[in-house]
């Protein structure tokens, strides 16, 4: 059976050139970059390589890139520390209502400490108005956190422009820029952020490798206290492999980002033509053209997401309904509702977003598979089974 | 050149039947854990593995695993964790002196949230005596945290008594386990403790995976807010290849703990035996048989460690002289002057840390250039030659 991998929200597959820088540091050179002796410094210049490769890719200094775990780790690290480091200027967080489970959690452990947040809401295709976040900063507002892209929905968010209302404002700025970094250009100091955060997995580089870029005399405490790795901000024995194909792959991404982009947007936009003429009641989510060039994203009716995920795997295609960190919760995405499509509607999400390897054929397949398997779906629906009625009368 | 690594608590190399684990998942199993389709659950599956193989080294059932990117992580993630969420209870924390910079640190860090600290004292061999730990602890006391081993100096603390004194007062324990899990054995039934933390880059798996334990019903607040993952307790996409690599060298230490053990416990004591009488003043640091099987550790007197230690990494020996993760601060360790160890000794100080693939001709190779480089860098210290006059007199 064809297998056809369109979870680049989930993971990419590693990059072989990348797993191929990976593997002397999982073999021979294995020294701790701490360590003094040759062992540590070849590690350590390895990690300080890797560091400049991941600063190119979003035009930082490198020191300004700080390794993380993953993306919600940097997200943790940034909402936290930013916010932790300001509380004696105010208490109040900016957030807009589409950001990642790991910023709205982070602002919601951070209640814990005399913090509270106002969600800026969004339009119907998901796109923040930066005006809504300059009306949202109060005097005692210290950080703004808005997403760079939606990997729910594909969205592509004005955060320049709201960098430009946050500095006016003095106050930071975090964008999320997981789902964005490596997949299409992203600079810091265009966007006028304070700090960003990034995660390998999104452009071909290994899981378990993030970093939080903060701008140079941006304050922020620790997120893991103890040894001096990282400037002291992220103590403990570094990931090395990990970090050096996350380097790798910022490398590669940077060079090979125009042919991808180009090539995976004649895919996307073939899907989210298509698709909507093969599937009846199917409804693009996300932004038309303000979105990432591997992403689309759709609503089905009469449609349960998660049951037609796996009808799909078995015929060897795997999508998402979602983002991966909230999969097995099977709540509708607070994205979608915060999009205003109603509860019904978002439990049919489904998320085709492509890889590099995806082919036309692989597209091919997919238009072919799905409407029937919607079909055979939505004929055990009683919901779909009551609209049919009432459309007949 | 030989090329002696004897620098086991900096990092091991990885076991290459853990690596042979970890390929496929750096390869073709590259899917996301929490994605509902095949190859989301063949990563789950994996993982599943893995923790169950972590759980099996500590005698911890499998849903009693935490993993992190390293101990500091999860060290920052138990004082943290748990402090926060007995906010209630009391203030008040009891640690050893001797305690890793990631849990010095984390107690620091808790004082911005109204904790403080009571450190209590070792003896010359670094040991805590539970008596002091039972004395220490106050009404208002939440959390008690010993290592296990020290990583510095190589003593092995009783902390199954201290675990006992703890129950009997109703006060949670910790211990960082992070220098002697895979290396002696440890469960933490026998410890009585509700927390302890991991790592396995000191038990021959790669950088960047960790793990915390935490016994069942034991109140813990997430250390990364967020999606799902190790149940919405450390949120963000795992590092499945890593995972998978600390959990197949759990399980081949477990397997070949008592055979490591008595092979390096014999280089080990050699070591010991032999180093004082072949180097003038040179001191023995830690406890003489209360020790982690691969470590010797010495205070040589008129020496500064990091000096020497460049000089054997130039005869291709790699040592280190405390922490690495305090290694470039250059200030005498806090374990060794807890011990009571002057300052000016306790720059001195060289830890020899056996690996596997130690043999009985290194450590020969080690004597042997060890006292040459000894006298050398003695001809160029002030103190030494004021020494040396001084006697003659």
């Amino acid at each position: 059976m064809r297998q056809v991998y369109l979870d680049h929200i989930a993971a990419t597959p590693l990059d072989p050139q990348a797993l191929e820088a990976m593997l002397p540091f999982l073999q021979d050179k294995f020294g701790n970059p701490q360590s003094l002796h040759s062992a540590g410094q070849e590690a350590l210049g390895a990690l300080e390589d890797a560091r400049s490769r991941v600063a190119g890719l979003i035009g930082a200094e490198d020191s300004e890139v700080y390794f993380t775990s993953n993306g919600s780790e940097a997200n943790n690290f940034a909402l936290k520390g930013m916010a932790m480091a300001r509380r004696d200027k105010g208490n109040h967080l900016v957030l807009s209502a589409i950001e990642h489970q790991s910023i709205l959690h982070s602002a919601k452990s951070l209640e814990r400490s005399g913090f509270c947040s106002t969600l800026v809401p969004v339009d119907k295709n998901g796109v923040v108005d930066p005006e809504d976040v300059k009306n949202a900063i109060r005097k005692d507002t210290v950080l703004v956190s808005v997403i760079l892209a939606s990997s729910e929905v594909g969205t592509v968010e004005p955060v320049a422009e709201i960098g430009r209302f946050c500095r006016a404002a003095g106050v930071s700025l975090h964008t999320d820029a997981v789902a964005a970094v490596g997949n299409i250009p992203v600079d810091v100091r265009d966007l006028g952020v304070d700090a960003l955060s990034l995660a390998a997995d999104q452009f071909y580089g290994p899981k378990g490798s993030g970093a939080l870029f903060v701008r140079k005399g941006v304050r922020i405490l620790p997120f893991i206290d103890g040894g001096i790795q990282e400037g002291g901000r992220r103590a403990g024995t570094e990931n090395v492999a990990g970090i050096v194909g996350m380097g790798k792959a910022a490398e590669i991404a940077r060079m090979k980002m125009p042919e991808r982009q180009d090539r995976m947007k004649v895919l996307r936009d073939r899907l989210i033509e298509t698709l909507p003429k093969r599937v009846d009641r199917a409804y693009l989510t996300g932004h038309p053209e303000k979105r990432l060039p591997h992403h689309a994203s759709f609503c089905v009716e009469f449609i349960e997401g998660e049951g037609m995920l796996l009808h799909l795997d078995m015929k060897g295609i795997a999508v998402s309904s979602g983002s991966a960190c909230t999969s097995r919760a099977l709540k509708a995405s607070h994205v979608l509702l915060a999009m205003g499509i109603d509860h019904a509607l978002a439990q049919g999400s489904l998320v085709f977003s492509l890889i590099d390897r995806t082919t036309s054929e692989d597209i091919d397949y997919l238009l072919d598979v799905l409407p029937p398997v919607i079909d055979r779906l939505r004929k055990m629906s009683p919901l779909y089974t009551k609209f049919l009625e009432d459309n007949q009368k």
